[in-house]
């Protein structure tokens, strides 16, 4: 049985899913229907109250566009591009946004919204929450989802429950080591996954591939976007039939899909679940990522192994970020 | 409050622990205090019928120096080296004892103590609810326990619970792969980290080691035990300072470090606990653990983790076969 009126009003909740270039903002019930919803970009190197400033923004004319009152925002979940402490509800070292740690997100929002209890999280975990919550998650004891975009990361739950671990950074599989011979990464190792198969590395990889003159395609892209390749200008000149660009696709996708091996040996999922900007690199990957997977983890784990693409694509961090708050509302 | 008696007698708690080579059993009462144990050799070659019928006369034994009935034992707990199906209380495709697959353990229990609950889990697992119950796990909301023997396995507590994956067969990362060149495993790939560096592998460097002549002292060793080298003698080979074995031990703690090093940026756990046979093989392969670890996790997952061997010995096993059947019997 829901709380659904405070004062006798109408409660709501309000889901905040802060990327690194884009912000994502909904107003739900409590039932977690979501009435009403804003979308634009950001940039995370801004001071976080710049950001969480629009934010609030945003959220006071959502509120006013529903003729309800900020005292009727009863939860703000929040999902922030980095580790979080989630026990402090701040960020911890986190490398896009030096500027934001520990810094006080919860004290901030309530300056603003006095009734809400604030809760933050990384954004990898609230899309885990937001695919078990509204997506095909929902009902499964233990599942990985695993984002991969400029970075890499994981949300975990077991047991029906999301795990955070014990400093909050659980799921930080970019840095696992997949070559330690292989390129220096952001974190001062070498050959960490998130160095040779995520966003940037696609883009590098095909930048190579115009100076040794194996492809084409990916040149022509280049000349055509001024000298610049972005990471999905290898899935563009992929599903022209270029070759160099699906070797680097399937190259990202074996390394990706042997660690993935090794979590699987590790926690045994029934699912696993692909989300972020590169996943919409489409079968080619996939494909990739489960050969891998079913080559190298043991026979009795992969049975009933589904690994699959995300159906929610940006949904899964704002339906994640109200979860969270209804979770925990509903907790205390 | 705890059920302490049924029809008015008190009731109690039996604990097995089936090793590859080694039987432990005891009786505790409901608080999980041990009144009474027995151990002997076995080898579960042998088909079930026959480890678990002794396991049966065992109990009948300590149940009559006791004083007490068959009717007051409430619960069995039993662990086996082997991945357990756990909700249907079976092994499944079990590499050491092919014949126990399927066998109908709970069953069989109960033809004999017909009031007694029996809960079935593998031996890693049981090893981690003992450090947790009853070990320096207690009160740890994430941590692994790694068991380093024939084979290596890892028991998983995730947010206090046991976390056993969707087939129950998580925590199998003997056969993660540290090398895909490597020695070719029983699992049929290549590199597991098993064997590169649980006990066959130690003895077979150091055989290697006496072939190559890089070590007297194993080569001695290797005489008076009649050709034969055991792992064990690399421990004392290294305590006799042979610089040989030194470096075996060292290289084995740096592949299982590598690969908890992986698992720790994936599950952030607070502590790493190391039991099994080679755990005896004290502060070298600790240290390179270690080293591993630190070199290769991010350091917001490690500035709080301890990695260190587990204090219960054999103890943990039966400590944790007790434990889970309490656990069961006071949540139903």
């Amino acid at each position: 049985p829901r709380i659904l009126k405070i004062n006798n009003q109408l409660g709501y909740i309000a889901g905040i899913d802060i990327g690194a270039t884009s912000l994502e903002l909904a107003i739900a019930d409590v039932t977690g229907l979501i009435l009403i919803r804003r979308a634009e970009v950001t940039d995370v190197h801004f001071r976080p109250e710049v950001v969480l400033g629009r934010c609030c923004e945003l959220i006071l004319e959502m509120i006013q566009e529903m003729d309800i009152l900020p005292d009727q925002l009863l939860g703000i979940g929040v999902g922030v591009p980095g580790p979080v402490n989630f026990a402090r509800g701040v960020l911890v070292a986190p490398p896009l946004m030096p500027e934001w740690e520990n810094f006080p997100i919860r004290d901030f929002f309530k300056k603003t919204f006095d009734s809400a209890y604030v809760v933050v999280d990384n954004d990898v975990n609230i899309m885990a929450l937001g695919e078990q919550h509204a997506g095909d998650g929902a009902g499964i004891d233990h599942f990985i989802f695993v984002k991969i975009g400029t970075g890499i990361g994981a949300g975990i739950i077991s047991n029906g429950r999301i795990h955070r671990g014990s400093d909050g950074c659980a799921g930080d599989i970019g840095h696992i080591c997949v070559d330690k011979e292989g390129p220096l990464c952001t974190c001062g190792n070498r050959g960490c996954l998130e160095a040779m198969s995520a966003g940037p590395a696609f883009a590098a990889k095909a930048l190579e591939a115009t100076r040794n003159g194996s492809s084409s395609v990916l040149a022509q892209l280049k000349e055509s976007n001024g000298g610049i390749l972005r990471p999905e200008d290898v899935n563009i000149a992929c599903r022209e039939g270029d070759q160099a660009a699906l070797d680097i696709i399937r190259e990202s996708g074996q390394m990706i899909g042997d660690v993935l091996a090794s979590l699987v040996n590790f926690f045994n999922p029934s699912h696993i679940f692909i989300g972020g900007g590169i996943s919409n690199f489409g079968n080619h990957l996939l494909v990739a990522i489960r050969r891998a997977v079913l080559h190298r983890s043991l026979p009795l784990a992969t049975t009933h192994l589904s690994i699959k693409f995300s159906q929610m694509s940006s949904n899964a961090g704002v339906m994640g970020a109200i979860s969270l708050a209804l979770d925990y509302l509903f907790t205390i």
